[in-house]
């Protein structure tokens, strides 16, 4: 059994965190700083809140993002990665330039 | 607008062939060559027969797996990673590193 293989386990409890359709890429809007619900809501496009609000309650029970209130007219509530959950998002850059650099590729694919 | 923020559009593609409970996990079994479909069943924990089927269905449609049947007897079918599908395990291997890292801690979390 080489490195790479004996890795198996630790593809597990990442899918754990950041499985599934959603959280990987709501995670990944908190990149840059703070987003609020509605923002999140825009950019994550095709979610509904239903499934925004549990995929952040889950993020947030993993430890991966911080909800923050602010008591004030109107209330304002922003969500932010930890810094697991920077370090998280670190490890989906290079996933996400694969993407990025094989969009056109996958995209036929899907299409046939 | 920063280089990261730009990238959302990446992980959307990555996960449409990624994405999910199994895909991920099946095409990194491929990491060192080619593997059965018994192996795999064996290997990936938890996924059913036909769970299996359809994950692999949908791999070698998008172009990262590739399915090799033997006129033996008794009759033999072995999946590999493409090229494609290679580079697309490459990219994973942080996130797999990543896991592996805080096990313990996302244990932990989801005990909770």
């Amino acid at each position: 059994m080489n490195e790479q293989q004996q890795c198996i386990c630790g593809l597990v409890p990442a899918l754990a965190v950041i499985g599934g359709k959603w959280k990987a890429l709501i995670l990944w809007e908190m990149n840059d700083g703070p987003v609020r619900f509605g923002e999140l809501k825009r950019r994550v496009q095709g979610i509904s809140e239903k499934m925004l609000i549990q995929a952040l309650r889950e993020l947030e029970a993993d430890g991966v993002v911080h909800r923050e209130a602010f008591h004030q007219v109107p209330p304002k509530v922003e969500y932010s990665a930890t810094e697991f959950g920077a370090s998280l998002n670190a490890v989906l850059e290079p996933l996400c330039r694969w993407g990025e650099q094989h969009m056109e590729r996958i995209a036929a694919f899907q299409r046939e």
